[in-house]
Order: C-alpha cells, then structure tokens, then sequence
C-alpha cells in the first residue's frame, strides 16, 4: 500500500496523466493483474514500441503476484486480436501461450461453452489460419476460413450454391482474403438457415500496419452487417465477453486489474464494462486531440501515459 | 384529365391499393413521366417479372407525352443500378439507351460536373465494367476498378504502395472482385489525400440475383464506410443527386411523374425526395408484412400493386 495512492485516482471525467518516476511505481503498487492490447501498445506493425521488452521485463520482476507455474499463473494477461505467439517471439516480447488472450481464441470458447452447438452443427468462417486454428482447439466443427474453394475472385453464382443446413454460426474475423464469395455464402447461411448466428471476434475498425493503418476486423464484417441490417454477437473489445473469458481463467481481481490500450472505442471501453481499472498509451490510434480540447471523447481513461516505454523511470 | 382522379389521390399516411382495372388507368390520366426501378420491378435476377414486357409497350402506347425522337423523348426514364442497356435487350425489354438512368452514369456526371476536377486529377474506382464505362464517357480519369493490378488475393502491404497525390477521390459501386487489396488502397487514398471524397454508387444492401438476394453496392462500401467512421457521398436511390441529373436531361414535370420500386428505403424515398408520386410494387423486396400491421414502415408509397404486371387489365 502506498500513502500517495489516494492522489493517483483518477477524478471522475478526467484522466490521471502519468508523468513522475513516482506515479508509474505507483501503479504498479495497485495493479497486479496488467493486461496489455498488442497493436499500438507493445508494438506498431513489425516495430516495437521503444521500450516495451524492457517494460514487460521490469513488470514481471515487480508484481510479486505474478508467478510462471502454480495456480496463480498468468495473472499477467497479454490479449491480443488476432496475433498469435509467433508474433510476440518474432519481436522477442516474452510471453507464455496461456498469457496470450485473442479475441479468436474467446470466439470459439463463446461457440464452444456459450453456443454450444450440437455434434452434427458447424460454423461458416470468414477468417484466416489463427481463428481455424482456435476453433479446432475448441472442437469447433468448421467449414469456409483459408478452404482454397472458398479463395477465388470468381463471379459467384447462387445457382450452383449448395446451402449447408449445419450452418448453424457464421464467425466472422481479420481476413485479408474476404471476398464476395465468402460474403456471399455467409449472407445466406445467415439469411436462409433458420437462427443462425452472427459472430465477430472484434469490432477494430482498423489495424497498425508497420507502414500505417489498414482496415481491421469490423470492417471485414461490415458488408455483412449492412446487407442483414443488424448488428453481430461481438467478442473482443469493447464486448466483455471475452474478459469473462479470462476472468474464468485467472479469477483476476478487478480492484487491482489494469487494461493499457491505444483504443479509447475499444480497449479502455472494453476495461471500464469489465470493471477494471484503465491506461491509454498514445503510441497508436488515439491521439492528444482526441482526448483534449472541445472534442475531447466521452470515453474517458483512468490513466494517460505518452508511451508504455514511460514505465522505464521505475528503474 | 379524369374526373375520378381526386379518389386516387393517397390520403396522407396510407397508400391506394390498386387493383380495378379503372385504377390503373386513372394512373396512365394523371402520369405522363415513368421512371422504374428495374430489379425487383421488371425483373428479378435473370427472370422477367411476368408482364412486364407487355405492360412497357402498353405504357409507351397510351402516354401521350411519350415520343420516341424530338425534343421530348426520354418523357419515360428507366432508371437502374449498375444494369445495362445489355440486360434490357437479353430479356427482350424494349428500352433506348438514353432512357436508362443508372447510378453509375449519374456518378459520372456527378463527378464531371459538380466535383469538376481538375485536368490532372483521377478518381479510384471500386466497381465493374460498367462503371469504368460511364466515367470514360464523361472524362473521368480513373485508376484501379478491373485493372488486373488490383484482382488479387495476395497480402496487400502498405510497404510497397504508392500513393498516387492525384487521386482526389474514391468512387465505389457494386464489385464482386473486391478484394483486400481494393479496400486497403482505397482507405489510404481516403486517409491520405487531403480533400479525397468517398463516393456511392448507390446504397442498396442487397440485389435480387435470378435465386435469391446478394450483397449490393452497399455492402461492398460498407467497410470503408465502417474503418472511416464517416458517410460517404451517395448518388443513387435513395439520394436526390440522380433525379437531378434526370432532371436537368429531361425536364420532367414533378406533378405528372411516378416513380416505380420495390424498396421502400430506396425506391420510395428516392421518388419522395425528388417530389415525384411513388408506386409500390410487391415483386421484389418489400413484402405486404413491411407495409401493413403493428411493424409497418414509416415510409409509405401513394400507391401500391402486386406487381406491374397487374397493368394489364386496362387493356
């Protein structure tokens, strides 16, 4: 417990804005389960964030909480959308598999535990190799993702379309090979076989390529969600679904949680409906203006900080 | 004039069911300018609406404006959706080119007459053949659409793009080659040029394929819409932009002009906002449960008929 904490709240509407070697020590002093967004916090694209290895380092020295066997592992959760470990070891940001949370990886516990189809029922993906992977981890019977039939600019014609009546889910993640026969036989599972389920795994409007912004999963979807004219299940952030994902794996304490992201429509929305404490870093979407100043968001942070390399001061 | 024309006047807030053979022909008295939407009202997909042909030919005997040369021809407007004159003659519709209105051609001009670029300026097209066509027509220079550059379902890296500075905007219409690497150079064109405009063909979620509903030109939008967070320019149904241009080719009289639709957000709409008289037609999208009972739309047609084929009767 620290005598300054009470300083360190963030007021109401207002972000707390990190600057002194103390108010770091601080947070680490409060929090000790962290949970870290990838994209735009730990790294950009293919460029680590200047600072990130050391920091995750000096955060798995310093919270006696964290232990790397024993029950009380991965109170130190890295979620991540649609990143897998390899990313993480490419960069050589240490991290253990089950500290890994993707939003594919909720998705087909949602399907799995939540859903929870019948043997014969499947899911349509549209999605790449990481959420076909998650899905089979889950005993998740799927038809659609990287299928090379699938993988076509062809016209596509309903005439020679063979509706699957087991469709009983369509999934929908990055996929930077959708196309309009993919959306088009999701269209119909999702229109023709009677309570068949519209999924996301999140809702990121774009993604930090290492050369700039892409378009990210929700706009994958989009398509589909304007043909229907309804909105999906979504799973990753801001959706709490997958933090009670990990909250019924780590049993983390929300009083002493923190979610960092770059997000203020995504991360720090996706910490505050799960009741944790939140940090924006500004090393990827969101910038100064969008928190300050007569447009300043609604959404406001706990805590502000430049970049996640600030925490270095600690040392 | 017809002395009975007053009942078929719509009373505010409640469309006339048409069926006497008298109502239709009070509607041949009071109409002189036709304008149809062509999927759904025509024809469904590759199938012809039955009667339709033969209510067309009806229609052009009786409609006294109507002449086929001299000044006032084109008193009777085809207007469709990235459908070609091609179509008209595959189904046996009698139709000359300057009657059909597509929203590709009114993209065009709306580009070459109100954007007016300047001579080294360029847009880059998300659409077909079609489209490519009307801009050549009008002298729009345009970049990407079915250049064989971009029909790819490689990984597209922002690494190896070169913006193009003169790209001054984005036009995009129904593609069903559209790709990830479209969308991604499109968004940087949007993100990146300052002053690019985002620009719609038109907004339809869905067309009427010969079995069954597709995405439509909304929905291939829809993600740009979505990863920028902002509305685009819409030309076609149900914005005015193309009845404008209609307007200022054929001089219609606004009083004596019915348009003809099957979508109620798009068709009806479309007629309202340009203060044209709308007639409703049950063969395509809206279904007798959208336009009656506790759900009803709040978009209401001054007539409505099965189908127009039911034009028949007043033979």
């Amino acid at each position: 417990m620290n005598d300054c904490r009470g300083t360190l709240f963030a007021i109401p509407n207002m972000s707390r804005r990190l600057s002194a070697s103390s108010d770091y020590a601080q947070l680490l002093d409060k929090y000790d389960t962290w949970m870290f967004d990838c994209d735009g916090v730990l790294w950009q694209g293919d460029q680590l964030v200047d600072g990130a290895v050391e920091v995750l380092r000096l955060l798995r020295e310093r919270i006696t909480f964290f232990r790397e066997e024993g029950s009380v592992r991965n109170q130190q959760c890295h979620q991540v959308s649609e990143s897998y470990k390899t990313k993480f070891d490419h960069l050589g940001v240490e991290a253990h598999v089950d500290e890994i949370y993707g939003s594919a990886y909720a998705t087909a516990v949602y399907i799995s535990s939540v859903l929870k189809l019948p043997k014969e029922k499947k899911v349509y993906v549209i999605g790449m190799t990481g959420l076909e992977e998650e899905l089979r981890d889950e005993g998740v019977a799927y038809i659609g993702g990287t299928d090379p039939v699938d993988k076509t600019l062809e016209s596509f014609s309903l005439e020679h379309f063979e509706l699957d009546p087991n469709v009983a889910a369509v999934v929908c993640g990055l996929d930077t090979t959708v196309n309009y026969t993919k959306l088009s036989k999701a269209f119909q599972y999702l229109t023709r076989n009677p309570g068949c389920q519209f999924i996301v795994t999140n809702e990121d409007s774009t993604y930090p390529s290492g050369h700039g912004l892409l378009p990210g999963a929700g706009a994958i979807s989009a398509p589909l969600r304007y043909a229907l004219g309804k909105d999906p299940i979504s799973i990753g952030k801001p959706a709490k679904t997958m933090l009670d994902c990990i909250q019924a794996k780590v049993h983390y304490d929300p009083a002493r949680t923190i979610m960092v992201g770059d997000r203020l429509n995504t991360d720090i929305l996706f910490g505050q409906a799960g009741g944790v404490s939140t940090l924006l870093v500004l090393t990827g979407i969101t910038s100064e203006r969008d928190i300050t100043g007569p447009n300043a968001s609604v959404i406001v942070p706990d805590f502000v900080t430049t970049s996640i390399g600030d925490f270095r001061s600690i040392k």
